[in-house]
């Protein structure tokens, strides 16, 4: 039975959620989390079903356990889009954090079926009117936009390595995307200014309508038409493991988006609070352990404690 | 002329200001600045002269031009607590700046005639409701406490140097301190914590009944026994000189709860948006120029800018 969060008198839109789905072996400085479920799709898919009906492009290998599956089922997670190959393993992606959390290094990455992916997708999803475009490369971005059959309220994530080796990819897309979310080490690369500010009006100026600039510990900027919008993060005490809490942040924004089918400066300020507190819960468990047992009665305390900090 | 802002119908207390007054040498990766106005008493008095009396006790040498008293009268501030010593120059200090302002290096410091200061307070000052102990040695801060005749209400500041060749003297003066203004590189090195939300708390434990962390430009955030706040940087987009921001942010801070008589929680949140304000200028010129220049309409245009970024 899932759980939703009831935010409108009208019908959620369902969210086309593609990404990578993974097995990820981590070291923190406090313990070992292997063979546990990560990938960009898997955090923002289970972060969005909190919101609205969710469909999951994604590709998955011989030695996903129907245990996995099951957690996306019971969020009523739409998997006609996710592929099994049974010719290789899943993804697999081993990374060790630092002393602070605030940097990593990635120990290994086995691509395994992932090579080989491309997002085509089922007919039914061709409509869908919000897309989530989650952490891969660019051009399998771009080749989801490319199938979309109607207009859709797109929102991107990215990171650095895409804005490495496939620079004017991204920067193609960028102009395909109506919400781009990138952390600030990213709007840095892609703009050469290190003022958050600047930085956001630059990316501004390179497509998106919209721009998002995550900063970790330090909480997220919006930059819109309508003026600029600052929040902090959700006050975590109890931090174990930062990895996907920009998937499941970028997750519940489009989620929250789809739901009350909206994409207005209100509409986002808004969604930015449950973004927020959606990644907070992630960050304080492996995996999406915890991003799994918020339930809507955690979302909406945190929420409703989130808005008490930020209110003068 | 001093320009002052109305925000309260009663009076505003008048606010005891101790602090260095220095010339500064500084060089940024844009200019060079030599022999400015500088000092840890010349910033937050200036900033706090917008809100209420300010009362500045310090000592300058006999280098100390008209030209710079000049800038303190023009703001009415009551010199009866600065100290002329004319057997030496003024305290002076010379720094550098990073590429990126987030490091800077000592060059120079010449105490000069700060090397003997003792804050002797006049008998006017004795009895002031409100007093800032701005960035000087603990051992002086204290000495200005013991000569107090009333209940004041006081804020501190302090900074690395003290807590590491004073530490204990800091650790007394933070049980004689109602609210203590640090960064968040002091607060981890007084707490050992490194997680601000922790490291508020245990400040508090250690004396203080309100503590506000500042993060330079990720904002600053209050601990106090109703609640947690937490404030965004102004969008400074022209930062050419961040020496002082911390100074003038808890002179403004100060200054408030002077001009309105009140330390609550929803006082002290309104201080922060001013003292944000107030921050934002300084940065954006050497010295206290352009803090002098920002006027009362310029500071409530910020404030409502300030507002609106916040405001979900």
């Amino acid at each position: 039975m899932s759980q939703r969060l009831h935010l409108d008198e009208r019908e959620a839109s369902p969210l086309l959620v593609v990404g990578s789905v993974a097995f990820d072996n981590i070291i923190t400085p406090y313990a070992k989390g292997e063979r546990i479920l990560g990938g960009s799709a898997s955090f923002a898919s289970l972060a969005c079903s909190y919101f609205c009906p969710t469909q999951l492009v994604g590709i998955i290998g011989n030695d996903f356990d129907d245990i996995h599956i099951d957690r996306f089922r019971k969020q009523d997670i739409d998997l006609e889009g996710l592929q099994i190959d049974k010719t290789g393993p899943t993804f697999f992606w081993a990374g060790k954090y630092h002393e602070n959390f605030n940097q990593r290094d990635t120990l290994e990455t086995q691509l395994n079926v992932f090579e080989n992916f491309r997002p085509d997708l089922p007919a039914s999803y061709k409509q869908t009117p919000y897309v989530l475009l989650a952490n891969i490369g660019p051009d399998l971005q771009h080749h989801v936009l490319d199938q979309m059959e109607a207009e859709a309220y797109v929102v991107a994530d990215t990171m650095n390595l895409w804005i490495n080796i496939m620079h004017d990819t991204l920067l193609d897309l960028m102009k395909r995307v109506h919400l781009l979310v990138v952390n600030d080490d990213e709007s840095e690369m892609l703009t050469e200014s290190n003022n958050i500010i600047l930085a956001g009006e630059k990316l501004r100026e390179m497509g998106p309508e919209t721009v998002i600039i995550k900063k970790g510990s330090h909480g997220a900027v919006l930059f819109h038409e309508a003026g600029v919008f600052s929040i902090p993060a959700y006050p975590v005490t109890d931090l174990r493991d930062p990895t996907g809490a920009g998937d499941s942040f970028v997750g519940a924004l489009a989620g929250y988006l789809a739901a009350v089918r909206r994409s207005d400066f209100a509409a986002i300020k808004q969604a930015m609070l449950y973004a927020t507190v959606i990644g907070s819960f992630t960050v304080e468990a492996f995996s999406c352990d915890r991003l799994e047992t918020a339930g809507v009665v955690g979302i909406e305390e945190r929420r409703k404690t989130l808005l008490d900090i930020i209110t003068p």
